[in-house]
């Protein structure tokens, strides 16, 4: 046993099921390692950052690790922006990134860089083995310390020596932590200041709206605290007749006037909200005026059964039946992100799984879906473009036999268009949507809201996507998808509901503009 | 006139012409200003990785810096590859980081992330402006400090509201520092030195493999000393009956008998080499046990004036004439990189560019290449793999009227596969030739080197491109791009005489299996 088999078979030891990686020379005793752990299935992707998101995605499925297998500075860099994502998304993965041998590393050669420097900021817990034997006791490590909470993405650097090196045992298997309540005075405190508020909000960070969550909020909503969610949430139970709260606006000017005479803002695995970006004469924070934010439960403790304890202090009822499923009718005409949306709450079959990296086109399809079939919404927590298709491949790992549409703009899905690749290699059951409008459409809202005024012909040129015109019908066939393209509201619906009719990785160019 | 106004005319001051460019809201401002400033380029890449890419390929040719544009740490981290790359290459290049507005840092938005820490391992110089002001100023000085010597890669964080508030000035214009020759002294050891060994080599690193370094070289060689150079150079003058110096090889064991009975290295803008990986009972540094390195001029001294120094104190005449060009007769039959690499002798016209990052394929065309027309060749200096697009383009927009080639493996081509866009975007002179082995073939030749064992499915899975296969044409075709396929070497060359016979880009697929 080497120390690349020990490594491995300490991770499985403690439930890792999945590698997405991208390998080179540094990590080929993990690769063979792979051929005899056959627990942990090998998922190839042609760019880090199609690795890295999946594993995001995986992770917010399953609960629960991936690992990713990553080569040195660069291929760890490579990556980073989708960590980046994944660590706003508190999901616990754990890289795997490969270096020189220990005694290699002085030398500098040409792949040689500060990888812990390069993956300290978006890593919860980052280690670097020096023997064999320590590699694996890491690993154990690295999967406990992915958990958190709140989890994130955690490190283990593996020199080449220590995984080339015989080790002499496996790491420990470690039970992951669970995340505590809030003390029970901390409930009594906050009960007796929403009891006392004219107008009480309670906003809900990202891993509070599960079905656990979701009820108790429904129950505190009924008894007369508005519930309301951070703008995104890395996975969230929909569909299906369930409480399906408001969201935290975007805009800062929409969130403060959604908010008006708010006299007191209850936390629960949040923080108090602050606008995405600063703009001239806007307010960074978004917590009106008179208004008292407190926290019921900090990132990492248990949200949902802190709001249990909540309604249970205010003596809230059960929650009254939410309103039935409601399919919207067919679509007819011009194309629109909300026809889009009316043909995915009709076709979508029940616990599909949504990626949802379109930015100016996601917003719709995310309020048409709100009664549709019972369904997880997996959104953008960090900003970093480049998402959609690298979670819904881990998403689909994750989980076989449910649906996983991939929501994109066109611009976002150029980052990490490598993904629909792996999805044909795998024979994910994905369907890939791009909402091809030409643009980096936000921007164009952007460039006024900044104060940065009307656009000329050089800053025109660097927000347009539109010459060339991206053919996605031929880019996707080109990495193996079969792939259409709609531009009508009824071609859409027709071929999203062949797409969820059968299995398989497809993709659909929606034109929009 | 705004912070970003400042700073776009002090960068046009001091030189740069060209903004490799993926902005996003924080980045408006700076944007907007480009309408202004005639003399800057916009260049819109359609991920960061192209960009800095590009940003290298640009420093490379035009010896100077472009300035990048890039969307806070995320966006950083998807250009770092290629900036490890430019650092290995000592290519100067000048980041501009968006941030957020200086007071909204501190609240932790979405986006917010550690600039400084992620950027650090990258950056020769790093700096954060505090205010429009300040902005302008750190502008100028970025440039100056990108020149080195040696040069890099240097990050100027911009938060918004430096971009956007009102600056009272511009930065200064600096003068640009020189590389300085070695000291007098330092030439005569070493012209001792190398009078007393037996079998001196000369090893050359990067930047001295100009025009005039390698005239210097020529003489040195013929006095009697041997010259090779680094195995990656970023930039090499080629051809047309040039002093064509051997290679130190890339794997050690062949590089040790290479060298095998020198007894004196003499180090001209390099350090002693050293393995590219570590493999079990191979040596790391690969000087031979009784040679001795000595160092005639260290990075950032300037190599050519050292090499004509010691030319002179060892009494060496003017270099004899080298080889006439030779042109390979039009190969037939199977295609393989040899045969491509005499079709590209053959067709090339003079004072082409070639962007080589095909790991496996690009030195059969390197060797083919020895007496073609003129041309620089840049190399993969860094061993990120997925520059070889990116450079092209770069090189393209730097060299208008020169023809660029752009040699990439396949897996190394899908890294950063939407710079095709900018290409057809740009209409840029490149020729892009893809290397479809459908396999990560070094990582085939790696596995046995350090001992892992032969693949079974799993290991075999993770090198493996071919499952589906890469449709080029298809893919490239999608991204705006007219391209053929060949699987025959004669197909081939009709191939790249048409494209070398007119102007704009296209791709070609090589079919090697």
């Amino acid at each position: 046993m080497n120390g690349a088999d020990a490594v491995i078979a300490t991770l499985a030891d403690n439930g890792v099921e999945a590698c997405f990686a991208n390998p080179g020379t540094s990590e080929m005793q993990f690769v063979t390692a792979l051929d005899r752990e056959p627990r942990v299935r090998p998922v190839l992707c042609l760019f880090e950052g199609v690795a890295t998101g999946a594993a995001d995605g995986y992770g917010r499925m399953a609960g629960k690790p991936a690992v990713t297998l990553l080569h040195l500075g660069a291929g760890y860099t490579n990556g980073a922006a989708n960590l980046h994502n994944a660590r706003r998304a508190y999901t616990p993965i754990v890289n795997v990134i490969g270096d020189h041998a220990t005694y290699h590393r002085k030398f500098d050669a040409p792949l040689t860089s500060d990888i812990a420097g390069l993956a300290g900021p978006n890593s919860i817990w980052l280690k670097t083995a020096e023997t064999a034997d320590q590699a694996a006791d890491l690993a154990a490590q690295a999967v406990a310390a992915s958990y958190g909470p709140p989890g994130g993405p955690v490190s283990l650097i593996l020199p080449a020596d220590c995984a080339w090196s015989e080790a002499t045992h496996k790491g420990p298997t470690i039970t992951p932590p669970h995340a505590p309540p809030p003390a029970g005075e901390v409930v009594e405190a906050i009960a007796r200041a929403v009891k006392d508020a004219v107008k009480p909000v309670l906003l809900l960070g990202g891993s509070s709206c599960t079905e656990r969550g979701l009820a108790a909020a429904a129950r505190l909503q009924a008894a007369g605290t508005r519930i309301i969610t951070d703008t995104f949430i890395p996975r969230q139970r929909r569909g299906g007749a369930r409480f399906a709260p408001d969201k935290m606006m975007y805009f800062g000017e929409m969130a403060m006037a959604d908010l008006a005479g708010c006299d007191l803002m209850v936390l629960v695995d949040t923080v108090q909200p602050v606008a995405f970006f600063a703009y001239p004469n806007m307010p960074s924070v978004l917590v009106p005026e008179g208004c008292k934010p407190v926290t019921l439960a900090r990132r990492g403790e248990d949200g949902a059964a802190a709001m249990e304890a909540l309604a249970e202090a205010l003596g809230a009822k059960a929650a009254p039946a939410a309103a039935t499923q409601l399919f919207p009718d067919r679509p007819t005409g011009d194309i629109s992100p909300y026809t889009v949306g009316a043909s995915i709450a009709r076709h979508m079959p029940e616990d599909s799984v949504i990626s949802d990296d379109a930015v100016t086109s996601g917003l719709p399809v995310f309020m048409q879906t709100k009664g549709a079939r019972p369904h997880d919404w997996l959104s953008l927590t960090g900003g970093a473009i480049g998402q959609g298709i690298p979670v819904a491949v881990g998403a689909a790992v994750a989980c076989p036999g449910r649906k996983v549409l991939s929501l994109n703009g066109d611009g976002a899905a150029m980052y990490t268009v490598q993904g629909l690749w792996t999805m044909a290699r795998e024979d994910l059951d994905v369907t890939v949507v791009i909402f091809a409008n030409h643009t980096y459409r936000i921007l164009g809202v952007e460039l006024s809201r900044t104060g940065a005024g009307a656009p000329g012909k050089a800053a025109a040129s660097l927000l347009d996507l539109g010459d060339p015109r991206i053919d996605w019908v031929k880019l996707a066939s080109g990495l193996g998808l079969s792939a259409v393209r709609c531009d009508t509201a009824e071609g859409f619906d027709a071929a999203l509901a062949a797409a969820m009719g059968e299995p398989g990785p497809s993709l659909i160019e929606v034109v929009l503009a």
